[in-house]
């Protein structure tokens, strides 16, 4: 399929989110200070306009600190020659590539914990939904160069994670991240990749399988645009993503230098549950997590159901689970039936009154398209209205 | 050598003590109690003529606890049969063995944080000096079922840690304690065998030779006299002398049911640090080192360093390995010359103002016998007077 959404489906400003990604590196400071107090649709018309908008507070407020704003709107202003028109803009949501921004259902709450470097928008490829997968999940990362302990390891937890109902996050990386995805997809469970190039870039190449079964499956994020290529900063910038959308971070093999320990800082600054698993002593690639469970406090992980402890300080049942008990911790009270969207609505209605569905024959009976019903069937298991069942979903038995 | 100690030197407390040790099992609470509040002569009285001492608070002082009183006073007088003669207890201290007791300069400081649950008196055989080389030391334990990984690493860390100047206590069993002498004996240091059973009795009697290499160059420690057999019971009381007796514990491996965790657990309530050595989340032998991790709050340790830093919260030199700068961290103030006990000044007028000693010129110069210049050179270099060097000892360039 190569259906491409016309520029007359985004708003102004989610066209304007979108230039923002081609012309900002993510996590830009000057550029999250000035999304504070303008719209996206200001901030892109300054960059054209090579003029900053207003003297307010905030930016501009100081010789210094204009000084600095001046220098980023020139960076920014250097990729303009290299921004898509806005049909093609809109156009790169094709494929399975969809487009989010703030304030969208699929927003992650997560993503708004980074304050000032919150991503611009987030560019979106496969079939989950990422508010909903990322209310329950766990980032297990660490090195490329994995032994096969920790690749074994990571691939167990991922896997036990899922058939409890956890998404698993992770960068696509060689090693501890592929394991992890694998593990993950081998559970039939949603797996996310937080990539630091576009979406369809597919690096590294030798990842493409695990890329399109991620999709399928799961989903790819990137904060970057489609056909961005990766370097060296993005991976670092990419990991604070990884950090923030997920409930927990757990580390299973980084040497003392391994890229892995850079998202364990930002998981810990972010206040956010940071583990690690033990190794031999005798493994270079299981220093780095014996030094943050000794400096860092990072907690000592053996098992999916240690990391769910983790992540849920107050006992709660496998809510998601086939079978489970209500909605996941953190999630939005759940709305009665009268209150639900319009398609979430429809699905609903279009469920049998006892046995399974697919989600094929739920689209056809809702008489919407399969994009929107996944989504849909998402936000309806998060409010406890329906479960997945063997071969498909079926309503929740309430009460 | 055979030579055996004299009755004339026991003091009557000493003498009675001892045979506390042969009346009652270490730890027994009534009797903890009653030697709160009585002399251990009195008690000795008290158990032979089968009468209570007094009825002072503490004992007696009400129905319930008397009738506790009279429960455990049979129980001791069960044992009087086979209490050997002043003569024959006395006789106990020979071949290397000796008795210390509370408020001997050998009595380590660590035994009387045990409160109620104090030794009575402790046995010892071997040639080091206990207090001095519990000041500076570490208890190693673990699973007798030890993996080649856990007495790898228990050998390894004993050895670094002896050579850093650190004594490793442990408990003389198979697997990962006898892995931790080992180790401190092939590095040439202090290593402390805390046994179940009297000093002399060699259990388990695959380690006979183990045991002879300790007594030379370290100790064994009892609290159960001469010839007695070791017991289940024992081995728990035993682990809390361990916990007790060294600044911290370090579990190297250890099964969700070892009894390294009694050992540890001992230390957590003592309030020492509990550490504990990380391995593959795969093996079982590590299972119980990574609980203590998660629930006991014990430190992540994966070297000698690592420890040494637990047990010294505010960074300290290696004081007594050869060249370091002072005496361990928690020792007394250092004396100045004139105030030194006299064997140990005229063991310290007996080096040479340059150059080495050996321990038996020592003692031939200072005029003293072996077992002295001993615990002298102990006290000595705890003091920071003397040094290890190469071939024997030396006196330290101060300032």
């Amino acid at each position: 399929m190569s259906r491409a959404t016309s520029p007359a489906a985004f708003s102004q400003e989610r066209l304007a989110r979108a230039a923002l990604t081609y012309l900002a590196e993510p996590g830009d400071p000057a550029l999250g200070a000035l999304l504070g107090i303008c719209t996206p649709t200001e901030v892109l018309a300054a960059i054209k306009a090579d003029m900053l908008p207003g003297t307010g507070p905030g930016c501009g407020d100081s010789t210094a600190s204009r000084a600095a704003m001046e220098r980023a709107l020139g960076r920014w202003r250097v990729r303009l020659t290299r921004l898509p028109g806005e049909t093609d803009i809109a156009g790169a949501c094709r494929d399975g590539i969809r487009l989010i921004c703030p304030g969208d259902p699929e927003w992650p709450d997560g993503a708004d914990q980074l304050g000032q470097a919150r991503p611009y928008a987030l560019w979106l490829r496969g079939n989950a939904d990422l508010a909903f997968a990322c209310r329950r999940s766990a980032s297990i990362v660490g090195s490329r160069a994995a032994t096969a302990y920790g690749a074994h390891v990571a691939g167990e937890l991922a896997a036990d994670l899922g058939e409890r109902g956890w998404a698993v996050v992770s960068g696509g990386a060689y090693g501890i991240d592929a394991a992890a995805h694998r593990g993950a997809l081998a559970a039939e469970a949603v797996t996310i990749a937080v990539l630091a190039c576009g979406v369809d870039y597919l690096y590294p190449v030798g990842h493409a399988d695990l890329f399109a079964a991620i999709a399928t499956q799961g989903l790819l994020v990137s904060e970057w645009p489609p056909g961005c290529h990766p370097a060296r900063m993005r991976f670092l910038v990419r990991n604070r993503t990884i950090a923030a959308l997920s409930c927990g971070t757990v580390i299973v093999e980084a040497g003392e230098r391994s890229g892995a320990l850079n998202t364990a800082r930002h998981a810990a600054d972010l206040g956010k549950p940071l583990m690690a698993v033990p190794g031999p002593v005798t493994s270079a690639q299981s220093a780095g997590c014996h030094r943050i469970m000794r400096e860092w406090g990072a907690g000592c992980v053996t098992s999916a159901p240690d990391i769910i402890e983790m992540l849920s300080p107050v006992s709660v049942p496998d809510a998601l689970a086939p079978g489970g008990a209500g909605p996941p911790p953190g999630a939005d009270p759940a709305p009665s039936r009268d209150d639900l969207d319009p398609d979430s609505a429809r699905v609903l209605d279009a469920f049998p009154a006892h046995g399974r569905a697919g989600t094929s024959t739920i689209a056809v009976d809702a008489g919407v398209d399969i994009d929107t019903v996944l989504r849909c069937l998402g936000r309806l298991a998060g409010y406890g209205f329906i479960e997945r069942c063997t071969g498909g979903w079926c309503l929740r038995r309430l009460g």
